[in-house]
C-alpha cells in the first residue's frame, strides 16, 4: 500500500531536531486535529519563510529582507563587529542585548575533524569588513570549544596588522552557575580571570 | 518593529506539543539552514496534508480517502468492531497489529468535568454501525481512565440489548512492567484477572 499522505507528513516532521517518530505521530495528529488553528497557519508560516528568508549577502544573518535588518539598522554602533560561528549565536546574542554593533557570521568555525578549513567560512567578506576604517573593534563571539578557539586564534592573526582591536568574551563562571559542578576548565578560566573585588 | 517572517514561524512552531520558545527557535533555524531538504519538504507535505486529509464517515479515522483505507479494506474482519476514544488510540493498535477488524472513533470519551456528554460524540453513526448482522462483537478499547470507564459502562449499557458481543480490554501487568514501579490500581486489577499459570 502506498504510504498515505500522513505517513509522509509524519516522516518530515520526525527529521526534526528532538523530534522522534513517537513526538512526530503526536504532532502529526495534533496538526491534523487543528486544521484552522494550526496546521493551515504552520503550513502558511512555512511557506512564506521558504520564499522570503535569505542570508542577509552582507552579513550573513537570516532575514526576510537583504541586507537584513540589523545591518541597515542605523541607530546601530558601526565601529563594532561581532564575529559569530553561527545565526543561532547572533540571535542568542540580540536576546541578551550585549551588543548593539554590527555582526558577521562565519557559518561554522574551522575543524580538523570535520576537514573545514578557511575557504569553508564566510572570510573574504570579513577581511574587507575589517579594512571599513569606521570599525574600531572586532569582538571574536565564538564557542569555547577547541575549534572555537582555534578559529578565534586564526582570526587574531589574520587581524593582527590591520589598525582595529580585535577582542574576545571574557570566560568564567557563568551567572547563576554552581562551582561545585563546573568544570575544571572554566574554573581554571575563571581563576586567571579574577578581578579585585 | 513589525515581527519578521523568522518571528511568525518561531511563533507557530512552538504552539506544537512539546516545543517550547526554544526548541521552536532551534527548529525554526534548522529549517532555514536546510531549505530545500527539510524547509521545503515539510511545507509540502504540511499542504497536501491540509487539502486531502479528512475524516472518514464510517468511523472518523483520519486519511487522504473517505471511506479510510481500513474501512474499504476487504480483507478485514466485518464482525468485528473497535471502539476508541481518538484516532491516536486506532493508530496505536494499528501498530499493535492487535486488531484486524473495524473501528469507530468516538472523538472522546463522556467526561463530568469537561461538560462532554453523549451527544458530543460520535454515537449516532455507532448505533447504526452496531445494528448491522455482519457484526458479532464489539470492543470497547477505552482508556483505563475514570471517564474511559464511564463512558465504557454507559456504551455496554446501551449495546447491552443488540444481539452483539461487547468485551472490553483486559486489564493487568504491562509487558515490561516492573511490580515495584506499578499503582495499586493496577495491581488490583492484575489480581483479580489472574488465571491458572
Amino acid at each position: 500500500m502506498a504510504p498515505s499522505e500522513i505517513d509522509r507528513l509524519i516522516q518530515q516532521l520526525a527529521r526534526l531536531p528532538g523530534l522522534g517518530p513517537r513526538s512526530a505521530r503526536r504532532t502529526a495528529l495534533y496538526l491534523l486535529q487543528r486544521r484552522e488553528q494550526s496546521l493551515l497557519p504552520l503550513a502558511e508560516a512555512l511557506s512564506r519563510a521558504a520564499e522570503r528568508i535569505r542570508p542577509c549577502h552582507v552579513c550573513g544573518n537570516l532575514d526576510d529582507s537583504d541586507p537584513c535588518r540589523i545591518c541597515r539598522d542605523r541607530e546601530r554602533d558601526l565601529s563594532a563587529l561581532c564575529v559569530v560561528e553561527e545565526v543561532g549565536d547572533l540571535w542568542a546574542l540580540e536576546r541578551s542585548g550585549a551588543f548593539k554593533g554590527h555582526y558577521h557570521v562565519l557559518g561554522g568555525c574551522l575543524s580538523a575533524l570535520d576537514g573545514r578549513g578557511p575557504e569553508q567560512l564566510n572570510l573574504d567578506s570579513l577581511w574587507q569588513r575589517a579594512r571599513d576604517p569606521a570599525v574600531k573593534e572586532i569582538v571574536l563571539a565564538l564557542s569555547a570549544t577547541v575549534d572555537g578557539q582555534t578559529t578565534a586564534h586564526y582570526l587574531a592573526e589574520r587581524l593582527a596588522g590591520l589598525p582595529v582591536q580585535v577582542t574576545r568574551l571574557g570566560q568564567g563562571v557563568p551567572v547563576g552557575g554552581d562551582l561545585d559542578y563546573l568544570d575544571d576548565g572554566t574554573l581554571l578560566a575563571a581563576f586567571s580571570a579574577r578581578r579585585p573585588a
